[in-house]
């Protein structure tokens, strides 16, 4: 088209899972979680001040990241010895975006506390784990060669590759699906989804640590979207022994929060302050108040999250093994989602169509034998057990 | 810093006006509403439907876009000949990927319907007019020179410049700072702001339709900003007969939601589906369900817009009015917001600062004399002019 420029010409963009219109379908095809978001949200939105819209939100969304500092057990201490460093360095280099922004604040308000040096700390926001990304691949990627990154993953990790020029170099998985860690070393930056999709298997704490020591000179990303469902550790962990170390997380899935669009990030300062940067150069304020502060209520809900989260692992458990007990070969999922094997995907895909079920198939010939299944609620995943039972049975009486 | 990339390095951020955090304020300095949004902005919010957050929202945002087009008084049936026009084409050259997704929802939904060519239509919504914007720039400036913009305007532009690899060429505003339309000839876009900030002078329809004829092989970005405080008509009645017309507007000023981070914009078919390109290549899903529903809702509330936006506009009148009784040098302003001449307009800002008003200044030497003051209620205002007063009258006895 006449108008377009070469870059976005050359773009593939990114094809989300489909949200069909019509109600009746079974939705297993973009890893939503089945449950609501917690009661605490229905709260914030029905005692909501409206009048406060009219102002632009806290660009900040410090409200929101003390939630989040505080479910993700952060070390407030490190965190706040970590920005006064980082503040000094900055200082006396004399080139500090924050620094300037910080004294205006002080200035304004008065003395800065630990609070506010929190603030600026570990964590950054914005609108979906996916905008976060985008940032960091703008920020730390850019016009880079030898990002690593597995060969089958995130669909979105090439389209950003393409968007911000980024030469990124794609790794196989194993036969098995596995990601082996001794195949990242010496990139100029890292991406990885833990536990990865759509494979839906994970890597241990150890093992991302070796990544982290293997690439020090490019930020290793952990996109840890589906870490709640795993029996794995968080990369959180080491946010404070690893200078290179991003790691991202999401509202939409443990959270039931997709419709809001929250993401954010979690290292130290220095990282943040890119991300910082990259956004003051796209959109100054990517999160909406009523996101903010929806995201805060759902985030101090730990029990809800806790409840949520146990629903789903042991529905997926379930599901795993009623397919097994009739045959499937389903990978052993750490996610919300399950990655199955069927020697005729695509016609599966077709069939439980026609039965108003809705999973997500991919043409790349290394993964066209499988189907990627959300988890949805007990009854919704023994309906689709059933019409998988019978696909099999009607296939097999066909041949 | 050792991680940044290239381009985060290089780029200069974008500084919005400060949010102080703590209250007794009068905040005159980023152009907010003094009025609370639509009540019907409040009937959402209070009665949403919570448990419909676990879902991914509506990317296509086609309830808020019926709510624009409604609105905008488009033509519907010129809407949806473009666009089936567009699809016919698009689909000739065998490269649409609009048309892949539209024959999965028919697929699935069944047949397409005049209201589903709307929907893919003449409106593109976003997180906020400014990532309406970043992703103009990104579909359609980026890596091209030359593209055109008033040497005085909305900072934002050479940021995405930077952030997007395009040569902008800035034209300098008249002694009277009116951007000539003249000076705007074979760009290979443009992008004027309409009313312009923070001069606050508008452009009739007629120089924009020259600029159009002007540049036949740019896109000339109009952004919209402010239009609904001008005497002028929209360049949105020229979007059906210039196919390099985009038109860009926002739900934070007029429709007093800067808190909810809406922006839109409206132009043909094929420029509606180049920011969709850029959107899935940085992030498909920009607008929450939550800003969607009640952007809708205040769109529908013309009544209530007008009534406040002529509130807007008395205040201004009463205000330039007051300005000019002491003194004062202020544009005609087609915004809401002023822009007034003071010879110490630093001290100004300090004063008013003292005072608890906060206003903006900039450092650039063609404005250093000028303050950017947003317009309140009547009574901010009225306690504006009498600071001003004093001030000035201090600042002679001083002399």
């Amino acid at each position: 088209m006449k108008f377009l420029s070469e870059k976005a010409k050359r773009l593939t963009p990114y094809t989300a899972g489909l949200q069909p219109r019509e109600d009746g379908w079974i939705k297993l095809n973009t890893n939503e979680n089945p449950y609501p978001p917690s009661p605490r949200v229905f709260e914030v939105l029905h005692n909501f001040d409206t009048s406060r819209l009219r102002l632009y939100p806290d660009m900040e969304a410090t409200e929101l990241k003390e939630a989040i500092v505080a479910d993700e057990n952060l070390d407030k201490e490190t965190t706040i010895a970590h920005v006064k460093n980082w503040c000094k360095t900055a200082v006396a280099e004399g080139k500090l975006s924050e620094k300037v922004l910080m004294a205006r604040v002080k200035e304004l308000c008065g003395p800065l506390t630990d609070e506010d040096f929190l603030n600026v700390g570990n964590v950054f926001c914005a609108n979906g784990n996916d905008e976060v990304l985008a940032l960091a691949f703008a920020a730390f990627f850019s016009g880079k060669e030898r990002v690593l990154s597995p060969d089958i993953s995130y669909g979105f990790y090439p389209v950003w590759g393409e968007m911000f020029d980024v030469e990124m170099q794609f790794v196989s998985l194993g036969a098995d699906f596995s990601i082996n860690p001794l195949n990242y070393v010496g990139g100029n930056g890292v991406v990885i989804a833990n536990p990865n999709a759509p494979t839906s298997l994970v890597l241990q704490l150890a093992d991302i640590e070796k990544i982290l020591k293997q690439n020090p000179d490019g930020v290793v990303l952990i996109d840890e979207t589906y870490m709640a469902y795993a029996r794995a550790q968080s990369a959180v962990a080491l946010v404070g022994r690893y200078e290179n170390l991003l790691v991202t997380r999401t509202f939409s899935k443990s959270r039931s929060l997709a419709g809001l669009r929250v993401g954010y990030a979690i290292g130290q300062p220095h990282l943040i302050d890119g991300l910082r940067r990259a956004r003051d150069a796209f959109n100054s304020y990517p999160l909406d108040l009523v996101a903010q502060k929806c995201a805060a209520a759902a985030m101090s809900d730990r029990e809800y999250f806790d409840e949520t989260t146990a629903k789903v692992i042991a529905t997926r458990e379930k599901t795993i093994a009623s397919l097994q007990e009739i045959g499937c070969n389903v990978l052993p999922s750490q996610a919300n989602f399950i990655f199955m094997e069927s020697s005729d995907a695509p016609g599966l895909y077709e069939f439980l169509c026609q039965n108003k079920i809705l999973v997500r198939h991919w043409d790349n010939p290394r993964i066209k034998n499988f189907l990627r299944i959300s988890i949805g609620t007990d009854e919704e995943m023994g309906t689709l057990c059933r019409v998988i039972k019978q696909f099999r049975e009607e296939s097999k009486c066909e041949k």
